[in-house]
């Protein structure tokens, strides 16, 4: 008899997953379970497509159609309300209950609401699915909606800022702590993707508490701190939390991030065992920081990529492990692009490691090639061994490339003085000689 | 009393060691000696002037006056006659005697002319340095310049080759073996970009001989094997060789690929011992392959950097040392960029390696971001131990970072395995989640 595989959720981690095992074309019967109504959306467009970019629907790579012709058991608006590790089977809302061979647990995340009063007011939206998406578009284009308030300021938050600001909507970015982008970013660099946007008129209100969302029915200011900003929209951008109730109704543990915990197969754990036909990944999953050793989240899609192979891989016995984390990530926000990947200063002295940092700013071309970027690095090195923890990079070009090359160099150990002598590439068209990352690496070294 | 540092050499390599030592600050006093009337010029970006992205002066990147009011004593139009190692100093044409403490020899190289019967005809250029540029650019510009031959088919050669064709000339490209980029690429690779060309109606006829140049003063033809070409220019764009002529008349060991022989430290070599106060840097020097261990020549301006920073570091007692190299290089070819790094197949067979390799062509961003490009990978792994020993990409974006990246990978000895499970950072404006290198990674592990 062929596997019997059950997926449960449709998101990133859910949809890799199954066609990471679409493609070893083995006879298998796969069922993947999704509540919305969508096929695979990829929500890290939806950003740009308020922006105009391109029309909302296009962010759905795929209908359900897609997979369903393929011969996948694909269903949406079904909600597993159940999880049965004893009977390996799972019970969805309808009560029918479907039996598995192997089950990948990827429920995803839900946007953290804060128990702001208010909060329930018509024109509070969050950014979470397609869904969302819809309900924020309508309300942008509504030529009575003049003001924005967004309560958060990740990178997603930062992106549905510009697309109110791009539609002329007045908006303001609040949060308590003082800094934006803060899991990413050390507050010198922040500032200046702080500045770029205040270059498009988005207000900040940084290290206030967003006190209530008042209205009648539909909102219409929020008071942050005790200043109140008129509002006809409010995005709640403060984060995502895993979703593992379900995990955790069946007995499976959590972590202390929240996620659920697996060993580096990524089967799940009940009790004092690991369970070998069960894996989780995504969003929901906690994962362990390669510069930290220490447990936390993910929240990435490119993480789900690799965890999709890892359970791949292992269902069809190769028998793959998934490695600590370095959750390499860029961001364009207003047409910069904003990189990390390592650890931030702050998280290092939370850890209590002593970092060393070179900084510059330079070119992407010679100044007689025309259209070159700036392109602004900073590095954080381990004081002890040199070795690199971290990289931040803004420019309007050739960020992601950079972060990933650094994204190697950190997963190799390579020192500040491997990167200050590293061969680079050179043609004038796409390249400087000497390069802002050699040079970054000898202003940590002092050379 | 100051040191006294003479470079002998303004291009590349003269320039870099002169700029990193100037980065000190110490009192030191330098004197750099270069036969042409220039100051800085960046060569790679000839090609580029000739296509008419920007004038031809401004790839001279510092007059010698930029030089000389920093204090150093920056010579045009001088020759150096003789190296005297004994006496410390060396001669210039007008019989003055320079002494000095450290000397860098970067003598450079030059076109290697083939001996064809009529290769001193008028209308016969070589492409080497701003004088070169010039006559090219007068000649490409005279309205009765309708032909033109290229003789060579690396990148230098195919660039020119586009200006050419850029300018409405009917232009060949002749070499007599039958693949273009042949130390760059493999042959499915390098077709792809003799595709490109051939869409701009550049003629290529590979693997013939080129046997005369005809003319009567003035260059009227080109005869490749049996075929006669019309030709009004002729650009001879067959290799470099490196300009020993002066270490090697001094008693400096010459290496068995004709560069100068140094220590890791760059220091040249007289009979049995390194002399620890002479260095050899840029296209002169012989370099150590990082891959087959092997002596050979890189004459890339990218070395140059290193190696500077090296020479540099050992004059003030940092003690660096030049590892081998790995030479990674990119060109843009009409617009293509193309990019290698390690070796390929060719030469791993040549040295008795088995490789295996993955292929994979992919677009740079999600189908639903506009801007994407096509990209194609291929990547070369050792093939017992399944470590990275080469790659070549071609793309109209990112091809530089992405070789810089992989430059990383070959120098950690990363393996298949790991590529395909690297982290890649995603936003859909500039990346994609199942980034081109994994696929490539994969298709080699056939998984």
């Amino acid at each position: 008899m062929s596997k019997r595989i059950v997926i449960i959720g449709g998101g990133d981690a859910g949809t890799y997953t199954l066609e990471a095992i679409m493609k070893r074309k083995e006879d298998v019967a796969i069922t993947l379970l999704k509540k919305d109504r969508y096929g695979s959306v990829s929500i890290c467009g939806l950003p740009f497509a308020l922006q105009g970019i391109y029309p909302l629907k296009d962010i759905e790579l795929q209908e359900p159609e897609f997979f369903q012709s393929r011969g996948i058991d694909y269903r949406t608006l079904t909600e597993v309300t159940e999880i049965n590790l004893e009977a390996n089977s799972v019970t969805i809302q309808t009560g029918e209950e479907l039996e598995y061979d192997y089950l990948v647990i990827a429920t995803g995340s839900r946007p953290f609401i804060p128990s702001i009063p208010g909060v329930e007011l018509e024109g509070v939206y969050t950014v979470k699915d397609m869904e969302d998406g819809e309900r924020i578009e309508v309300a942008m284009n509504d030529p009575g909606v003049k003001n924005a308030v967004v309560i958060g300021a990740g990178t997603i938050a930062l992106q549905v800022a510009v697309a109110f600001s791009k539609n002329n909507i007045k908006t303001t970015v609040t949060k308590p702590r003082p800094l934006i982008l803060r899991s990413m970013l050390d507050p010198d660099i922040a500032s200046k993707v702080q500045k770029k946007l205040e270059e498009l008129e988005i207000r900040f209100i940084l290290g206030k508490e967003t006190v209530a969302i008042k209205g009648d029915g539909d909102v219409k200011s929020v008071l942050i701190g005790d200043t109140e900003v008129p509002a006809d929209i409010v995005v709640a951008c403060a984060g995502m939390r895993p979703n593992v109730d379900l995990a955790k109704e069946a007995g499976i543990e959590i972590g202390e991030s929240g996620g659920i915990a697996t060993d580096p197969f990524l089967h799940v754990k009940k009790g004092r065992g690991y369970i070998d036909n069960v894996y989780a990944a995504g969003d929901c999953v906690e994962v362990i920081d390669a510069i930290t050793h220490r447990p936390r989240l993910s929240m990435l899609a490119s993480t789900c990529v690799t965890q999709a192979k890892v359970i791949s891989d292992n269902i069809f016995g190769d028998n793959s492990s998934f490695d600590p984390v370095l959750s390499p990530t860029v961001a364009n926000i207003a047409g910069l692009q904003v990189g990390s990947v390592g650890i931030t200063s702050e998280t290092a002295k939370r850890y209590g490691m002593k970092v060393i940092t070179g900084k510059k700013e330079k070119p992407t071309k010679p100044r007689y090639y025309p259209g070159r970027k700036s392109m602004l690095m900073k590095l954080l090195f381990d004081a002890y061994s040199e070795r690199l923890v971290g990289a931040q990079i803004i420019s309007e070009d050739q960020v992601a490339d950079r972060i990933d090359e650094l994204s190697i160099a950190i997963r190799s150990g390579m020192r500040a003085r491997e990167l200050r002598m590293m061969e680079k590439s050179f043609d004038p068209s796409v390249a400087l000689h000497r390069d802002v990352m050699a040079d970054a690496a000898e202003d940590a070294l002092n050379v």
